[in-house]
């Protein structure tokens, strides 16, 4: 409270800047900038607490710009509060190189938290930072010392509030109860369409009261700081519903354009630009400047957030005292590494051991590790007794009020919510204490493609349990098999896709997955049961690629993964009893990870001078970078008992051995095969 | 109204038989079927119209079943009503071949409208079945002809309800006040989790009056049939509103476990369905069987279909006689045919014509052939702007009421909700007299994958205009940048994936989008200019790949889509005077069609005895099938000015020269080089 002309002055910069950097870059959304602004000064001038000398500071209060493309309000911040972003920086808005890409990216700016831009992502990542805030609250917090009490802000719009994904993440928020999450949505009536009523007629004051939230109106956020204040605060005292306040505000506030929708996505014209400056008492002749009043004002926030952390940090070393295991936990936690040790609990097969379907095997290494890293959290989007997610005596992440869970739980009910469930994911791993995972079939996981590839932009570590994983799910059918799907995310960069051939390598997925700490990963796995193979082991597994079985003699080698390498492992004694040739067999579990290993390896597990034929249940898109022939499956499956769906597309060992003949039969004349391991370049720039 | 017992003796046999196709699969859901009988044979016995001899009458009314793994209860009814299901069919329920597949699928079975299973995508096709079905009553009734006046009926489940795409497209039913759309709640409380309280706890009732339609409750779905006719007939009544009949019912009714999640996915147990049977006074001894009395009633209704659809064509007659172009075009449309000579509106371009976007290049195209195809109904997901997918002079499909448009309108504003615009193109093309067309950004599309795969297995015609498909847009980053997305949807199976180079490329991936009936299609668009091609013309790129630039002598094949073509173009130039080799230059605007040429023709674009190098500036996942070598961007993009981010990845003439110099190197020592069109084997089983 108490707001006065310097206050007014620093919101008409933020303004100004946004009109500056965009009309400098010709380039972006100067829009929503220049609406929010008056929200932004208060959020992050007399709201927030944060120490931007440390921007990763555990307790600091988080802040999503899910309106992704007004990043310049969220630069202008950042400049302003001393995060370490320059003046320099804003006049390279949205150039190759700069800190200020077009949309905010979290691996490369300091002080953002999650990647947003695609809309819906930024609501729903801050339910997943709400949810980690609550059960690392509700983990490390001690009587005399709350550790960790911050709360989180999103921004959204209209385009936020229109995406599925950020109706699911805001349904589940509000059954879970989440005090700590503050939204604020720009009700400025526009989208790039134009006006909201020719889409968006809808509520949502009465759909978020639907869904558990409590909603607060502010009718003029252009001017009334005072009224801003007053919500958030509002929003603080309740502590059972996560809170949107519904921000009137005018689009391109000062713009001659001002309330159009020609300011949401197009730089100013010199001429407006003129006046806003002259308007809001700048100089028309000068870009980029920052009054120094504001900058006093902004130095005293600065210093503040040093002070927060300090005290802080006090109170921790405090609790290292008293609790001293806890203490070490978080503070390994914080460094993302994982506790030492922990691999010994992996599971360890002998070829002797039972057929057993990878689902459950993943099952089993979740139980084994559970305990040792207690930063995991599971969950699943309402397949928990068929993705095998939650282990045996695990807690619901749940409200204690509903009796069913505490906050320190650490399985996550997300419902059949798929796509939020990805970016929930993305949230909870930028919050820094959590290792995220959860379930759903690897054919629903495609539902979440907008978040998981910021998972893979953001560079976090999550864990996809994609089961029912190809037709051998059976009787579900074409509409539940994946086709597509591996091949799509192996073609996402910086995503690791994994599709373990029995238990060893299950664990050899686990074990890549959570020691790659700037990477997402899907593990595909069988609804049916596999054998445990011959020269698996965790450690060739790792390596994304080994051989199963090898000849020195073979005339063909053939390459699988999952459910098809036990298939492939009986071909070879098909083929030597029924066409008198040896064959090789390759076990390829991540493309990705097996592309990252040193070339002298990779042409020992495919080697120059024999031909080879991969066999995967799916599209066969990609497979001919390790292959020259390739069995798949460029069509929908069928729907009936598994054994009876391989038999009908010829994954059988006769199916494939009359493949392998070919293949062998087509390569005979050729001298010299190359693998196809060898490439004339290397192909990323 | 006047229920019988023998109307009661219909439920049972509904909920014995979905007891007896799953114990005999072994597999399947009971529990939804038997607790949505009462509700089933309500709807199929007293209010639907439908004629089972012609399942493809034009007015019959719409069922959805969004909760499509309680298929059985469908196939149960198209059993009882005629629509050629027998008992084998019945008995063959999850069986490879049969056409009781695990989850309904349009294009197989009789009476069955869209395919469902995927939760939430069934109710949303049936918010493209009601806009379609407004739109084409708007535009062909008349006065004393209402020739298109049915409903659309949606089951479904708590699952549906919790994915955002039925949040989108609801929202979206809301705006548009469709009162022709009547969707059924099975008010269970269980979901594969157990309790709908473990995730699920909003109020669904004050959501969707928040969307904008009416709720009516019915307390006991299980026995009261009067009830629910009541409240089906109170929906029919509000004409500006879609309704929702939230319908109480007991799970798996009748058996011993009815109310609980344990009925929701599994078989009941053989002692079990014995006693259902003799509470239901079925003999417990047999199987599949349906009482004469239950086949009686059913033959009624069978009569009365055939009788409603007389009366129509009678109508439909008398229409002809006075609006004999109406009645033509609707014939026409019908059938799936295009209107003669449609295609004499395409845009032709000569080389020397001016360099446009290919989004441009599609606005010009649609502009062109909008009035020759009246059936084509387009919009946007809130990019209208930018997608240019809005022709001059459109009108826009609304409400009247809201003054912004009408329903007899084309173009449809779909909100920011890509998800739901795909799956309610699904329902629009399923209706029968419409073609959806919609643009997003190409990286947006993503977020639609689980309907796509659906509009894929459906086998309907419809047209994603993806624009801003690259690098290329620039500024935005690579937030909005695609890398996976082409690789993803050329892995889909049934899908065709074009990426233009040109005008005539552009106006050509029209011409097979919209003459191929049975597929889907994804149009990807620059948003940077593109020059006009030597050699390209539309008849050259309907065959999905041809020689842009021939040199019989040449050293090097470079093979590109899209905005790369034409840099390759330029490359030959520089490769002639940098390095002394000599080009030729492919574009593959879509490898669906392409592969569907004979070989000779494959051969004859993509020769043995000379390497190729792929040029595209994304994933290079799939290209190995067509080049020997890639170039490509298997990494994320970068924010800024197009050019800039091309230079920085390096795909200018002189990169590209760089990898065709280490390709001739690479392949100099090879003998007889063989085109990667050559195979061991056919790839489709």
């Amino acid at each position: 409270m108490g707001y006065t002309d310097v206050d007014q002055l620093a919101v008409n910069t933020i303004r100004v800047l946004a009109a500056d950097a965009t009309a400098h870059a010709n380039s972006g959304h100067p829009g929503a900038p220049m609406g929010m602004a008056p929200v932004a000064h208060v959020l992050f001038n007399r709201i927030m607490k944060f120490n931007p000398k440390n921007p990763k500071w555990l307790n600091r209060d988080r802040f999503v710009l899910s309106n992704g493309h007004a990043c310049m309000l969220q630069y202008a911040l950042l400049h302003l509060y001393g995060f370490g972003l320059t003046i320099d920086d804003l006049k390279q808005f949205r150039q190759v190189g700069s800190i200020t890409p077009g949309h905010p990216e979290a691996h490369d700016t300091p002080g953002i938290e999650v990647t947003t831009g695609p809309l819906g992502q930024g609501i729903s990542n801050a339910v997943g930072l709400a949810i980690a805030q609550a059960q690392t609250a509700a983990t490390f917090n001690k009587d005399g010392f709350p550790l960790v009490d911050n709360y989180t802000y999103a921004f959204l719009g209209d385009g936020c509030l229109m995406e599925g994904v950020s109706s699911e993440a805001s349904s589940l928020a509000g059954h879970l109860q989440l005090g700590n999450l503050i939204a604020v949505w720009d009700d400025n009536h526009i989208t790039i369409d134009g006006d909201t009523n020719v889409a968006f007629t809808e509520d949502v004051t009465k759909r978020y009261e639907a869904y558990g939230w409590q909603v607060i109106e502010v009718k003029d956020g252009d001017h009334n700081l005072e009224g801003i204040e007053k919500a958030i605060k509002a929003a603080q005292e309740v502590k059972n519903k996560p809170t949107l306040i519904k921000l009137h505000t005018v689009i391109g506030f000062g713009s001659l354009l001002q309330g159009t929708h020609d300011v949401h996505g197009s730089p100013l014209k010199a001429a407006d630009i003129k006046q806003l400056k002259e308007k809001f008492g700048f100089n028309p002749e000068e870009s980029f400047v920052v009054p120094q009043t504001v900058y006093d004002l902004t130095a005293k926030k600065i210093a503040e957030g040093a002070a927060f952390e300090a005290e802080w940090n006090e109170l921790f070393a405090k609790y290292g005292q008293k609790y001293k295991a806890e203490h070490a936990d978080l503070v390994r936690r914080l460094k993302g590494d994982l506790p030492e040790g922990w691999e010994k609990n992996l599971p360890v097969y002998k070829p002797t051991d039972a057929a057993v379907a990878s689902r459950k095997l993943s099952e089993i290494v979740l139980s084994k590790i559970e305990e040792a890293i207690p930063e995991l959290i599971g969950g699943s989007a309402d397949l928990t007794g068929s993705n095998l997610t939650r282990w045996k005596g695990a807690v619901d992440f749940q409200p204690p009020s509903t009796g069913l869970g505490t906050y320190a739980g650490r399985y996550v009910r997300y419902g059949v919510r798929e796509h939020a469930m990805g970016a929930i994911f993305n949230g909870i791993a930028a919050y820094g204490t959590l290792i995220p995972y959860g379930g759903t079939f690897l054919n629903f996981v495609s539902y979440a493609a907008g978040a998981i590839r910021l998972s893979a932009l953001s560079q976090v570590r999550l864990i996809w349990v994609a089961t029912h994983d190809s037709i051998g799910l059976g009787e579900d059918g074409p509409t539940h098999q994946p086709i597509e799907t591996l091949a799509h995310f192996r073609a996402l960069p910086n995503c690791m896709v994994w599709r373990p051939a029995d238990g060893n390598e299950t664990s050899a997925a686990y074990y890549v997955s959570l020691t790659s700490k700037h990477t997402p990963s899907i593990i595909a796995l069988s609804r049916q049961n596999l054998p445990q193979l011959e020269n698996s082991t965790i450690e060739h597994a790792i390596k994304g690629g080994y051989v199963v079985h090898e000849d020195k003699s073979a005339d063909v080698t053939l390459v699988s993964t999952g459910s098809e390498v036990g298939i492939c492992v009986d071909t070879v004694k098909y083929l030597a009893e029924k066409n008198g040739l040896k064959a090789r067999v390759v076990s390829l579990p991540c493309f990705e990870v097996f592309d990252a290993q040193p070339k002298e390896y990779r042409l020992s597990v495919l080697p120059d001078g024999i031909p080879s034929l991969s066999v995967e249940v799916m599209s066969t898109m990609g497979w001919e970078r390790y292959t020259h022939e390739q069995f798949g499956l460029n069509r929908f499956g069928a729907s009936g008992p598994y054994k009876d769906v391989y038999k009908k597309f010829e994954f059988t060992p006769e199916g494939i051995a009359k493949r392998a003949v070919a293949t062998v039969d087509f390569w005979k004349d050729v001298p010299n095969i190359r693998s196809p391991i060898n490439r004339a370049f290397q192909q990323i720039v």
